[in-house]
């Protein structure tokens, strides 16, 4: 299905577009942001790679490209980026809107198996699939084949598990403040035993971080992020200590930098001194 | 009066203060934010010199903390900047509330002199005055011989206007997209008829750059951004042109850079792009 753009506007040399597109997965209007470097703002012979920003609870696409800063390496790097809402909107299920970590705003990038989510609950179909598609097909300047993916919270657990899911699909992959063993804390649990059942644990554990670790097989080179002032962290939401326990395990952690930064907490201020540094991560691969 | 610190973030390296205290100017609380660059995060021997960001119309100090990235190259150089708010908040003035280009968030760095609006709308001496002093003796870390300043749209407007009232106050003064000429644009005349009166043209032309520049004496290095896809600039609202025009009448011009950047809007997305421009500009008087 093709875009509306809604809105394009001018940010670090290159363009801010604002779509819409009618999601077949997800059976709904989704919005987006993407934003197209220097040289690539229009469809142009020069293709440039792609970095998916997954978003955390709450989020649309618009709070990262507003306050996040990818956009300044991204700039530079001549790097893509898309920023995708993180539900779908508007399916009037009955108690959607009634929590900030289960329903609109917090899909969880997984298909919902149980009713009545399932109706249109596919956010795992629809970034590693439908998206990209509709945007490879639409903008012919986004280099299809080289692609990678980052994300924070809700987001980062969205990215390590659509990159480990997927051999092959993503070039590199980062986090900030990941929600690394969602079966093991209270967001996750919700969110699985909402989309999934209480029943389907060898469901919830085709989404888990520290659960795919243990197979993955090749080189695990992620660069993750965690404030040690994130109150999340403190609540053990994020259990990013599981991932690497996982991966290690499996003798395959050599490569994972957990990088545990001084007093940050869970916001943008956060995300924002760091972004750089995840450009860089996906650049390295993206321009190799 | 001493601030309350009503949250301590960590951001690119430094801390970002939320500040809280009681006015006398404003006759009431006033918020604000100071981000504190790496090495001055406490009462340190090492000062560092301020710059001051004066927001546009609705804003608090929080827009452009989250979105404006100064705190980018302000880590880097090593410079202090504060976020004041807009306006006096709740002095429960009938209408201070009715429109978002008068009364509260909208200041516009004057002190009124018109009922009811002379309780407390004195954002000039609140920003010239009291919120400096009240900074440089609760902060000994902060360097009072070194301050500069700078700000969008309105607060272009107050940037440019407290530079050229007060020669020596700030080593530099750059804007984003100012109202440039308020009593030829109808924010202006709205707020001056409002907080002056309608026959106080004297007054008017107290705080208007493009008159005040016609007198300044010396040297005048300006960096001036402003987007050609500003709405607000295409309405007539900001008028660069006659700040340029009233200093080359003046002979004085030489120095003035007026960037017209292609396609940018009056938004965050638009001052994010060349924050780091403008910290340099500061930072070259600052740290000369």
């Amino acid at each position: 299905m093709s875009f509306e753009t809604t809105a394009t506007i001018a940010s670090f040399g290159g363009k801010l577009l604002k779509l819409a597109h009618k999601a077949t997965s997800t059976n709904c209007e989704m919005k987006l942001n993407l934003y197209l470097p220097p040289g690539a703002t229009s469809d142009s012979s020069n293709k440039v790679p792609v970095l998916f920003y997954l978003s955390g609870l709450t989020c649309t696409g618009d709070n990262c490209s507003e306050k996040g800063f990818f956009q300044h390496k991204a700039s530079q790097k001549g790097i893509a980026v898309v920023y995708p809402d993180t539900s779908p909107r508007g399916l009037n299920i009955e108690g959607e809107d009634d929590s900030y970590d289960f329903g609109s705003g917090a899909g969880f990038y997984v298909d919902a198996t149980k009713a009545p989510y399932d109706k249109g609950y596919n956010m795992y179909s629809y970034i590693t699939k439908e998206l990209p598609e509709a945007l490879f097909s639409s903008f012919k300047q986004l280099d299809s084949s080289r692609v990678s993916i980052t994300g924070h919270s809700m987001g980062g657990h969205g990215a390590l598990t659509l990159f480990l899911k997927n051999p092959g699909m993503y070039k590199s992959v980062s986090a900030f403040a990941p929600i690394s063993n969602p079966v093991n804390c209270q967001w996750g649990q919700k969110a699985f035993g909402g989309y999934f059942g209480e029943d389907q644990k060898s469901k919830w554990n085709e989404h888990d971080a520290s659960e795919l670790v243990k197979s993955w097989k090749g080189p695990l080179d992620i660069l993750i992020d965690v404030g040690t002032g994130d109150n999340f962290y403190k609540q053990g939401q994020l259990l990013p200590e599981n991932f690497v326990k996982a991966a290690k395990e499996a003798g395959n952690d050599k490569d994972i930098k957990l990088r545990m930064q001084p007093d940050y907490d869970h916001s943008y201020y956060f995300i924002s001194t760091f972004a750089d540094d995840h450009v860089e991560h996906a650049a390295k691969y993206l321009l190799a």
